[in-house]
């Protein structure tokens, strides 16, 4: 996925001089696997975006990034009893990470964001990036007009890429009850205890079938554990597969370089 | 490689209770990429852990843990003219993890141990993990007597490895000059730029040296940055590699559940 770059708005760089930088943060732990993994994929962000500006990458020239992976209750779960426990284990963690002086945070974690716009309130001097709205304005440049979405019971719950999406004129093809339960069996059995081959299964069962219904429509891996297993099945290789993860690692640069 | 796991010392688990966990933190940076394949390999050795003590994995399950990516001078820059920068870098960001609660740190980097002494008594209430002792600790138990190092030339010229290796009467093989030089290429031309290809071809070369040399000895991937491409080479699939890296997470690992 090429990042959507423009360096205009970026002191202008040199080979001799360095972007300027700010301290960025991201909270992870939903689950950690995939919080490490978004430190990978915000550590290519940057380095792509420094090839892209000229600048010479090495270890100096990264910004300041803190990653805090904390225990948060289940998402899906509280949103099934309108529990608003992972609020405030989310907005506590936040307010943590405001003390070392980041400036924005990405959170790598697709349903968390059923409470973003309560937590922007509660940290109103930080942004807090909004992933499902980052993907859209991802899949509006790409000029996309219909996807297909892999995502959690919760975030099917919340509509929060269902919305989005509509509004940009997109349509969305979402699996039938069943196969959600097959990717949430994926994710809790799979991902989430560390079973890879298992999860890679059923996330690859759920997307040939909504392939097979809709057509070789781009599937949005809505879930930050689904691309820890389906981007390397063998099958996934004909696919188009959009990381929301890795959008918002780019996105998330963005602001790091946005001195 | 296996985790050598204790669990008597731990709080005696069951299936619903959860083994008790403390914060610790992780100093990365050196470089960011590896830094974000140091979480990785925490979270794997947190999840190993559980499973081994027969507690459930999930999301709340593992313990809070912080990365810290702070750009910190070049280490092995330093060693060769007597610099003392990246110690105070490095010393700033621990005490600003300090702040935070951790009671253990990991630094993913080899070479930053050149200052680990230093560093440990400006945060006496925190214990700073050693990479190198960690990493000889693992190979007496497995009772090995015979290594290569693949380092750079920062981590050979303080002799950290080849001192706790000869202590545990651990014969040690070191590439020759030439081969220091391939590597300090593979590290600075390839892994840290994020040309891939090159680094692996120049980490193989030496490896395949050293093997032709002495034999198929273990080899130690002593900077943190030769296992994100040396791991996944065709050739390495019939070398024994200690990835201390690795070994060092779940030492972190084994200080979160200590409770």
């Amino acid at each position: 996925m090429p990042a959507a770059l423009d360096c205009s708005t970026l002191a202008a760089p040199s080979a001799a001089s360095e972007l300027p930088t700010r301290i960025v943060g991201i909270l992870g732990g939903m689950g950690p696997a995939a919080g490490a993994d978004f430190v990978r994929l915000f550590v290519q962000a940057c380095a792509d975006r420094m090839q892209q500006c000229g600048q010479a990458v090495n270890d100096q020239t990264f910004p300041e990034h803190w990653l805090m992976q904390v225990p948060v209750p289940d998402r899906t779960q509280a949103l099934s009893s309108a529990d608003d426990a992972p609020l405030e284990a989310m907005a506590r963690a936040l307010g943590r990470l405001e003390t070392v002086g980041v400036c924005a945070v990405a959170m790598a974690c697709n349903t968390a964001h059923a409470w973003h716009d309560e937590l922007q309130a509660r940290i109103p001097l930080i942004e807090l990036l909004h992933m499902p709205r980052e993907v859209v304005a991802y899949l509006r440049a790409l000029r996309l007009r219909e996807v297909g979405l892999l995502a959690t019971q919760g975030t099917y719950r919340t509509g929060l890429y269902e919305a989005a999406l509509a509004q940009a004129g997109i349509t969305c093809h979402l699996p039938y009850e069943a196969e959600r339960e097959t990717l949430m069996r994926g994710i809790y059995d799979g991902v989430k205890t560390g079973d890879m081959a298992y999860a890679q299964s059923c996330f690859v069962d759920v997307a040939q079938r909504l392939i097979g219904r809709h057509g070789d429509v781009p599937l949005i891996m809505g879930c930050t554990e689904i691309p820890l297993t389906l981007t390397s099945a063998p099958q996934a290789a004909k696919w188009t597969l959009v990381n929301p993860a890795q959008v918002l690692a780019q996105a998330l640069a963005s602001r790091a370089y946005a001195g």
